[in-house]
Protein backbone atom coordinates (compact mmCIF):
# COMPACT_ATOMS: atom_id res chain seq x y z
CA UNK A 1 0.00 0.00 0.00
CA UNK A 2 1.23 3.22 -0.67
CA UNK A 3 -0.94 5.19 1.38
CA UNK A 4 -0.58 6.63 5.05
CA UNK A 5 -2.87 5.93 7.86
CA UNK A 6 -3.01 8.11 10.50
CA UNK A 7 -5.93 7.46 13.28
CA UNK A 8 -7.27 10.02 15.68
CA UNK A 9 -7.96 9.09 19.34
CA UNK A 10 -9.20 10.65 22.66
CA UNK A 11 -12.56 11.19 24.08
CA UNK A 12 -15.19 13.40 23.41
CA UNK A 13 -14.62 17.44 23.57
CA UNK A 14 -10.97 16.88 23.15
CA UNK A 15 -11.18 18.43 20.34
CA UNK A 16 -10.71 15.67 17.74
CA UNK A 17 -12.37 17.36 15.33
CA UNK A 18 -10.71 20.61 14.57
CA UNK A 19 -7.70 19.03 14.83
CA UNK A 20 -8.53 17.21 11.82
CA UNK A 21 -9.57 19.59 10.10
CA UNK A 22 -5.99 21.42 10.24
CA UNK A 23 -4.22 18.04 9.67
CA UNK A 24 -6.17 17.64 6.24
CA UNK A 25 -4.94 21.15 5.59
CA UNK A 26 -1.72 20.61 6.63
CA UNK A 27 -1.55 17.56 3.98
CA UNK A 28 -3.28 18.95 1.47
CA UNK A 29 -1.23 22.30 1.28
CA UNK A 30 1.94 19.59 0.52
CA UNK A 31 0.19 18.45 -2.44
CA UNK A 32 -1.28 15.13 -0.62
CA UNK A 33 -4.89 13.81 -1.38
CA UNK A 34 -6.35 12.96 1.88
CA UNK A 35 -9.04 10.91 2.84
CA UNK A 36 -11.50 12.28 6.01
CA UNK A 37 -13.26 9.06 7.61
CA UNK A 38 -14.39 7.80 10.96
CA UNK A 39 -16.67 4.75 11.27
CA UNK A 40 -19.12 3.86 9.35
CA UNK A 41 -17.30 5.76 6.86
CA UNK A 42 -20.29 6.05 4.53
CA UNK A 43 -21.05 2.81 3.54
CA UNK A 44 -24.78 1.43 3.81
CA UNK A 45 -23.83 -1.55 6.06
CA UNK A 46 -21.94 0.46 8.37
CA UNK A 47 -24.64 2.85 8.65
CA UNK A 48 -27.38 0.04 9.32
CA UNK A 49 -25.13 -1.47 12.17
CA UNK A 50 -24.37 1.73 13.87
CA UNK A 51 -28.40 2.63 14.16
CA UNK A 52 -28.51 -1.32 15.43
CA UNK A 53 -25.95 -0.37 18.09
CA UNK A 54 -26.92 2.93 18.75
CA UNK A 55 -30.58 2.18 19.13
CA UNK A 56 -32.32 2.82 22.74
CA UNK A 57 -34.71 0.07 22.26
CA UNK A 58 -32.31 -2.19 22.60
CA UNK A 59 -31.02 -2.03 26.55
CA UNK A 60 -30.53 -5.80 25.85
CA UNK A 61 -27.93 -5.55 23.57
CA UNK A 62 -24.61 -7.94 25.37
CA UNK A 63 -21.41 -6.01 25.41
CA UNK A 64 -20.28 -9.14 23.49
CA UNK A 65 -22.60 -8.78 21.25
CA UNK A 66 -22.26 -4.31 20.96
CA UNK A 67 -18.10 -5.15 20.43
CA UNK A 68 -18.93 -7.95 17.51
CA UNK A 69 -20.96 -4.89 15.82
CA UNK A 70 -17.95 -2.42 15.82
CA UNK A 71 -16.06 -4.82 14.65
CA UNK A 72 -18.23 -6.30 11.58
CA UNK A 73 -19.40 -2.19 11.12
CA UNK A 74 -15.12 -1.53 10.72
CA UNK A 75 -14.41 -4.52 8.54
CA UNK A 76 -16.70 -2.76 6.12
CA UNK A 77 -15.17 0.49 6.43
CA UNK A 78 -12.06 -1.24 5.96
CA UNK A 79 -13.09 -2.75 2.55
CA UNK A 80 -15.07 -0.18 0.99
CA UNK A 81 -13.15 2.79 1.70
CA UNK A 82 -9.40 2.59 3.38
CA UNK A 83 -7.64 -0.24 1.81
CA UNK A 84 -8.42 1.02 -1.63
CA UNK A 85 -7.83 4.86 -0.44
CA UNK A 86 -4.68 3.39 0.91
CA UNK A 87 -3.95 1.69 -2.34
CA UNK A 88 -4.70 4.98 -4.00
CA UNK A 89 -1.44 6.27 -2.33
CA UNK A 90 -3.78 8.31 -0.17
CA UNK A 91 -3.62 9.60 3.13
CA UNK A 92 -6.09 8.59 5.40
CA UNK A 93 -7.27 10.28 8.72
CA UNK A 94 -9.49 7.89 10.87
CA UNK A 95 -11.77 9.20 13.64
CA UNK A 96 -11.52 7.14 16.06
CA UNK A 97 -10.47 3.17 14.94
CA UNK A 98 -9.51 0.04 16.90
CA UNK A 99 -7.87 1.90 20.14
CA UNK A 100 -11.38 2.94 20.68
CA UNK A 101 -12.80 -0.49 20.94
CA UNK A 102 -9.97 -1.43 23.11
CA UNK A 103 -10.75 0.90 25.25
CA UNK A 104 -14.88 1.00 25.11
CA UNK A 105 -15.09 -2.63 25.23
CA UNK A 106 -12.06 -4.14 26.06
CA UNK A 107 -11.88 -1.68 29.22
CA UNK A 108 -15.18 0.07 29.72
CA UNK A 109 -16.80 -3.04 28.79
CA UNK A 110 -14.41 -5.37 30.85
CA UNK A 111 -14.08 -7.48 27.67
CA UNK A 112 -10.24 -7.59 27.79
CA UNK A 113 -7.75 -6.15 25.14
CA UNK A 114 -6.55 -9.85 24.17
CA UNK A 115 -10.46 -10.60 22.70
CA UNK A 116 -10.99 -7.38 21.34
CA UNK A 117 -7.39 -7.06 19.68
CA UNK A 118 -8.45 -10.48 18.54
CA UNK A 119 -11.81 -9.97 17.04
CA UNK A 120 -10.44 -7.02 15.27
CA UNK A 121 -7.61 -8.42 13.93
CA UNK A 122 -10.03 -10.46 11.87
CA UNK A 123 -12.34 -7.42 11.59
CA UNK A 124 -9.40 -5.52 9.61
CA UNK A 125 -6.95 -8.16 8.69
CA UNK A 126 -4.48 -6.64 10.85
CA UNK A 127 -4.18 -3.33 9.10
CA UNK A 128 -2.92 -0.96 12.09
CA UNK A 129 -1.99 2.60 11.23
CA UNK A 130 1.08 3.96 10.84
CA UNK A 131 0.52 7.16 13.45
CA UNK A 132 -2.13 7.10 16.04
CA UNK A 133 -2.63 10.58 17.51
CA UNK A 134 -4.18 10.41 21.11
CA UNK A 135 -5.77 13.56 21.91
CA UNK A 136 -5.54 13.37 25.87
CA UNK A 137 -7.99 15.34 28.20
CA UNK A 138 -8.94 14.69 31.75
CA UNK A 139 -12.33 13.36 32.01
CA UNK A 140 -13.96 15.66 34.01
CA UNK A 141 -13.07 17.91 31.04
CA UNK A 142 -14.45 15.96 28.94
CA UNK A 143 -17.91 15.54 30.71
CA UNK A 144 -18.01 19.34 31.03
CA UNK A 145 -17.66 19.48 27.35
CA UNK A 146 -19.72 17.08 25.89
CA UNK A 147 -23.55 18.09 26.90
CA UNK A 148 -25.42 15.47 27.69
CA UNK A 149 -28.88 15.52 27.19
CA UNK A 150 -32.12 13.44 27.11
CA UNK A 151 -31.28 12.89 23.61
CA UNK A 152 -27.61 11.61 24.30
CA UNK A 153 -26.94 8.05 22.65
CA UNK A 154 -26.65 5.46 24.72
CA UNK A 155 -22.97 5.37 24.95
CA UNK A 156 -22.93 9.55 25.27
CA UNK A 157 -24.81 8.60 29.06
CA UNK A 158 -22.26 6.53 30.55
CA UNK A 159 -21.03 7.91 33.83
CA UNK A 160 -17.99 9.61 34.92
CA UNK A 161 -16.73 6.58 36.35
CA UNK A 162 -17.03 5.27 32.55
CA UNK A 163 -15.17 7.93 31.48
CA UNK A 164 -12.25 8.05 34.11
CA UNK A 165 -11.86 4.48 33.00
CA UNK A 166 -11.67 5.00 29.12
CA UNK A 167 -9.19 7.49 30.30
CA UNK A 168 -6.64 5.08 31.80
CA UNK A 169 -7.05 2.76 29.41
CA UNK A 170 -6.11 5.18 26.82
CA UNK A 171 -2.93 6.01 28.87
CA UNK A 172 -2.58 2.14 29.10
CA UNK A 173 -2.59 1.45 25.49
CA UNK A 174 -0.87 4.47 24.90
CA UNK A 175 2.29 2.80 26.73
CA UNK A 176 1.76 -0.09 25.51
CA UNK A 177 2.53 0.88 22.08
CA UNK A 178 3.91 3.95 22.28
CA UNK A 179 6.35 3.68 18.97
CA UNK A 180 2.49 4.20 17.18
CA UNK A 181 0.56 5.91 19.26
CA UNK A 182 1.79 9.94 20.24
CA UNK A 183 -0.01 11.31 23.14
CA UNK A 184 -0.97 15.41 22.83
CA UNK A 185 -2.15 17.10 25.32
CA UNK A 186 -5.28 18.70 24.53
CA UNK A 187 -5.68 20.75 27.57
CA UNK A 188 -4.38 23.95 25.71
CA UNK A 189 -5.04 26.69 23.46
CA UNK A 190 -5.74 25.54 19.94
CA UNK A 191 -3.16 26.41 18.24
CA UNK A 192 -0.43 25.12 20.38
CA UNK A 193 -1.98 21.88 19.85
CA UNK A 194 -2.05 22.50 16.29
CA UNK A 195 1.94 22.88 16.03
CA UNK A 196 2.30 19.75 18.17
CA UNK A 197 0.43 17.70 15.95
CA UNK A 198 2.44 19.47 13.03
CA UNK A 199 5.45 18.26 14.44
CA UNK A 200 5.14 14.57 14.62
CA UNK A 201 3.29 15.21 10.73
CA UNK A 202 6.62 16.21 9.13
CA UNK A 203 8.48 13.68 11.02
CA UNK A 204 6.27 10.96 9.94
CA UNK A 205 6.15 12.88 5.97
CA UNK A 206 10.22 12.14 6.39
CA UNK A 207 10.08 8.75 7.66
CA UNK A 208 11.07 8.88 11.06
CA UNK A 209 8.26 7.99 13.58
CA UNK B 1 -25.85 -25.71 33.83
CA UNK B 2 -28.21 -28.03 34.42
CA UNK B 3 -29.55 -28.84 30.93
CA UNK B 4 -28.51 -30.52 28.10
CA UNK B 5 -27.40 -28.57 25.12
CA UNK B 6 -27.87 -29.92 21.84
CA UNK B 7 -27.08 -28.26 17.78
CA UNK B 8 -28.47 -29.85 15.14
CA UNK B 9 -26.16 -29.45 11.18
CA UNK B 10 -26.93 -30.47 8.10
CA UNK B 11 -27.51 -28.58 4.32
CA UNK B 12 -30.62 -27.24 3.83
CA UNK B 13 -32.80 -30.36 2.60
CA UNK B 14 -31.45 -32.91 4.83
CA UNK B 15 -34.82 -33.29 6.65
CA UNK B 16 -33.35 -31.26 10.10
CA UNK B 17 -36.71 -29.50 10.93
CA UNK B 18 -38.63 -33.03 10.90
CA UNK B 19 -36.41 -34.77 12.94
CA UNK B 20 -35.94 -31.85 15.35
CA UNK B 21 -39.71 -32.10 15.95
CA UNK B 22 -39.78 -35.76 16.43
CA UNK B 23 -36.62 -34.94 19.10
CA UNK B 24 -39.00 -32.63 20.89
CA UNK B 25 -41.43 -35.33 21.15
CA UNK B 26 -38.58 -37.81 22.27
CA UNK B 27 -37.64 -35.49 25.55
CA UNK B 28 -40.76 -34.48 26.02
CA UNK B 29 -42.96 -37.83 26.13
CA UNK B 30 -40.18 -38.17 29.16
CA UNK B 31 -41.10 -35.33 31.22
CA UNK B 32 -38.40 -33.01 29.65
CA UNK B 33 -38.96 -28.94 29.26
CA UNK B 34 -37.48 -28.03 25.81
CA UNK B 35 -36.70 -25.59 23.87
CA UNK B 36 -36.59 -25.50 20.47
CA UNK B 37 -34.67 -22.44 18.54
CA UNK B 38 -32.65 -21.76 15.74
CA UNK B 39 -30.97 -18.37 14.85
CA UNK B 40 -31.79 -15.54 15.40
CA UNK B 41 -33.73 -17.33 18.14
CA UNK B 42 -36.71 -14.88 18.29
CA UNK B 43 -34.35 -11.73 19.48
CA UNK B 44 -34.89 -8.51 18.62
CA UNK B 45 -31.74 -7.45 17.67
CA UNK B 46 -30.76 -10.87 16.44
CA UNK B 47 -33.97 -10.38 14.02
CA UNK B 48 -32.43 -7.19 12.99
CA UNK B 49 -28.95 -8.48 12.17
CA UNK B 50 -30.26 -11.16 10.06
CA UNK B 51 -32.65 -9.17 7.57
CA UNK B 52 -28.86 -6.79 7.09
CA UNK B 53 -27.25 -10.20 6.28
CA UNK B 54 -29.30 -11.99 4.22
CA UNK B 55 -30.51 -8.22 2.13
CA UNK B 56 -30.04 -8.30 -1.39
CA UNK B 57 -29.42 -4.76 -1.47
CA UNK B 58 -25.52 -5.26 0.44
CA UNK B 59 -23.74 -7.27 -2.53
CA UNK B 60 -20.76 -5.55 -1.02
CA UNK B 61 -20.51 -6.78 2.13
CA UNK B 62 -17.14 -8.59 3.01
CA UNK B 63 -16.52 -11.91 3.60
CA UNK B 64 -15.42 -10.59 6.98
CA UNK B 65 -18.18 -8.30 7.80
CA UNK B 66 -20.78 -11.19 7.30
CA UNK B 67 -18.97 -13.80 9.89
CA UNK B 68 -18.88 -11.21 12.49
CA UNK B 69 -22.61 -10.43 11.71
CA UNK B 70 -23.50 -13.55 12.27
CA UNK B 71 -21.31 -14.36 15.22
CA UNK B 72 -22.87 -11.13 16.76
CA UNK B 73 -26.13 -12.63 16.26
CA UNK B 74 -25.17 -15.71 17.76
CA UNK B 75 -24.20 -13.60 21.24
CA UNK B 76 -27.30 -12.47 21.56
CA UNK B 77 -29.08 -15.38 21.10
CA UNK B 78 -26.74 -17.74 23.51
CA UNK B 79 -27.22 -14.77 26.26
CA UNK B 80 -31.00 -13.77 25.65
CA UNK B 81 -32.15 -17.56 24.94
CA UNK B 82 -29.71 -20.67 25.19
CA UNK B 83 -27.72 -19.79 28.55
CA UNK B 84 -30.77 -18.92 30.13
CA UNK B 85 -32.84 -22.13 29.10
CA UNK B 86 -30.04 -24.23 30.17
CA UNK B 87 -29.91 -22.52 33.39
CA UNK B 88 -33.79 -23.68 33.85
CA UNK B 89 -32.76 -27.67 33.03
CA UNK B 90 -33.94 -27.30 30.06
CA UNK B 91 -32.82 -29.58 27.03
CA UNK B 92 -31.98 -26.99 24.01
CA UNK B 93 -32.45 -28.17 20.82
CA UNK B 94 -30.67 -25.90 18.44
CA UNK B 95 -31.05 -26.01 14.63
CA UNK B 96 -27.69 -24.45 13.18
CA UNK B 97 -25.00 -23.16 15.41
CA UNK B 98 -21.32 -22.59 15.46
CA UNK B 99 -20.51 -25.69 12.62
CA UNK B 100 -22.41 -23.81 10.53
CA UNK B 101 -20.14 -20.86 10.43
CA UNK B 102 -17.08 -23.06 10.26
CA UNK B 103 -18.62 -24.68 6.90
CA UNK B 104 -20.29 -21.68 5.65
CA UNK B 105 -17.89 -18.54 6.48
CA UNK B 106 -14.60 -20.38 7.40
CA UNK B 107 -14.53 -23.86 4.60
CA UNK B 108 -16.87 -21.69 1.85
CA UNK B 109 -16.04 -18.12 2.56
CA UNK B 110 -12.39 -19.36 2.80
CA UNK B 111 -11.98 -17.65 6.14
CA UNK B 112 -10.34 -20.28 7.98
CA UNK B 113 -12.21 -22.45 10.61
CA UNK B 114 -9.52 -21.41 12.95
CA UNK B 115 -10.59 -17.35 12.20
CA UNK B 116 -14.53 -18.59 12.85
CA UNK B 117 -13.77 -20.76 16.29
CA UNK B 118 -11.90 -17.81 17.41
CA UNK B 119 -14.38 -14.89 17.12
CA UNK B 120 -17.41 -17.89 17.89
CA UNK B 121 -15.44 -18.51 21.34
CA UNK B 122 -15.85 -14.83 21.88
CA UNK B 123 -19.20 -14.62 20.94
CA UNK B 124 -20.11 -17.71 22.61
CA UNK B 125 -17.98 -17.72 25.57
CA UNK B 126 -16.86 -20.94 24.31
CA UNK B 127 -20.75 -22.31 25.00
CA UNK B 128 -20.32 -25.80 23.37
CA UNK B 129 -23.29 -28.23 22.39
CA UNK B 130 -23.26 -31.32 24.44
CA UNK B 131 -24.10 -33.29 21.01
CA UNK B 132 -24.40 -32.10 17.66
CA UNK B 133 -26.19 -34.50 15.27
CA UNK B 134 -24.77 -33.85 11.90
CA UNK B 135 -27.88 -35.00 8.98
CA UNK B 136 -25.55 -36.19 5.71
CA UNK B 137 -27.12 -35.89 2.53
CA UNK B 138 -25.20 -35.69 -0.77
CA UNK B 139 -25.08 -31.88 -2.17
CA UNK B 140 -26.56 -32.80 -5.18
CA UNK B 141 -29.32 -34.29 -3.11
CA UNK B 142 -29.74 -30.85 -1.17
CA UNK B 143 -29.86 -28.80 -4.07
CA UNK B 144 -32.53 -30.67 -5.65
CA UNK B 145 -34.76 -30.94 -2.87
CA UNK B 146 -34.39 -27.22 -1.84
CA UNK B 147 -36.49 -24.80 -4.52
CA UNK B 148 -34.29 -21.62 -5.79
CA UNK B 149 -36.70 -19.50 -7.07
CA UNK B 150 -36.18 -16.05 -7.96
CA UNK B 151 -37.75 -15.00 -4.28
CA UNK B 152 -33.93 -16.88 -2.36
CA UNK B 153 -31.77 -15.03 -0.50
CA UNK B 154 -28.19 -14.82 -0.80
CA UNK B 155 -27.55 -17.70 0.76
CA UNK B 156 -29.57 -20.35 -1.26
CA UNK B 157 -28.72 -18.96 -4.77
CA UNK B 158 -25.21 -20.14 -4.15
CA UNK B 159 -24.02 -22.58 -6.37
CA UNK B 160 -23.42 -26.51 -6.23
CA UNK B 161 -20.00 -25.84 -5.88
CA UNK B 162 -20.59 -23.78 -2.59
CA UNK B 163 -22.47 -27.09 -1.65
CA UNK B 164 -20.34 -29.65 -2.13
CA UNK B 165 -17.70 -27.69 -0.17
CA UNK B 166 -20.17 -27.71 2.28
CA UNK B 167 -20.65 -30.86 2.29
CA UNK B 168 -16.79 -31.69 2.73
CA UNK B 169 -16.33 -28.99 5.28
CA UNK B 170 -19.31 -30.89 7.33
CA UNK B 171 -17.38 -34.04 6.94
CA UNK B 172 -14.13 -32.75 7.97
CA UNK B 173 -15.57 -30.89 11.31
CA UNK B 174 -17.27 -34.28 11.82
CA UNK B 175 -13.63 -36.04 11.95
CA UNK B 176 -12.31 -33.17 13.76
CA UNK B 177 -14.64 -33.37 16.84
CA UNK B 178 -15.40 -36.98 16.52
CA UNK B 179 -16.69 -37.22 19.96
CA UNK B 180 -18.90 -34.54 20.21
CA UNK B 181 -20.78 -34.48 16.12
CA UNK B 182 -22.34 -37.72 15.39
CA UNK B 183 -23.61 -38.30 11.88
CA UNK B 184 -26.62 -39.94 10.85
CA UNK B 185 -27.00 -40.60 6.71
CA UNK B 186 -30.27 -38.46 5.74
CA UNK B 187 -30.83 -39.84 2.33
CA UNK B 188 -33.24 -42.79 3.94
CA UNK B 189 -36.83 -43.09 5.16
CA UNK B 190 -37.67 -40.50 7.68
CA UNK B 191 -38.28 -43.34 10.47
CA UNK B 192 -35.23 -45.25 10.03
CA UNK B 193 -33.17 -41.75 10.63
CA UNK B 194 -36.05 -41.20 13.51
CA UNK B 195 -34.58 -44.70 15.23
CA UNK B 196 -30.92 -43.80 14.74
CA UNK B 197 -31.26 -40.33 16.25
CA UNK B 198 -33.32 -41.77 19.21
CA UNK B 199 -30.76 -44.17 20.09
CA UNK B 200 -28.19 -40.90 20.17
CA UNK B 201 -30.55 -39.29 22.37
CA UNK B 202 -31.38 -42.30 24.98
CA UNK B 203 -27.10 -42.90 25.46
CA UNK B 204 -27.32 -39.04 25.72
CA UNK B 205 -29.77 -39.40 28.83
CA UNK B 206 -27.39 -42.13 30.12
CA UNK B 207 -24.65 -39.65 30.52
CA UNK B 208 -22.87 -42.01 27.86
CA UNK B 209 -22.09 -39.75 24.91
Amino acid sequence: MKGIFISIEGMDGSGKSTQIKYMKDFFEARGHSVLHTREPGGTAIGEKIRELVLNNDYQEMSDITEALLYAASRAQHVKEVIRPALNEGKIVLCDRYVDSSMVYQGSGRGLGYEAIKSINDFATSCLTPDLTILFDIEPQMSLQRINIGEEGDRLERETLDFHVKAHSAYMELANMYAERIKVIKANRVIEEIRGDVEQLLEKLLKGGM
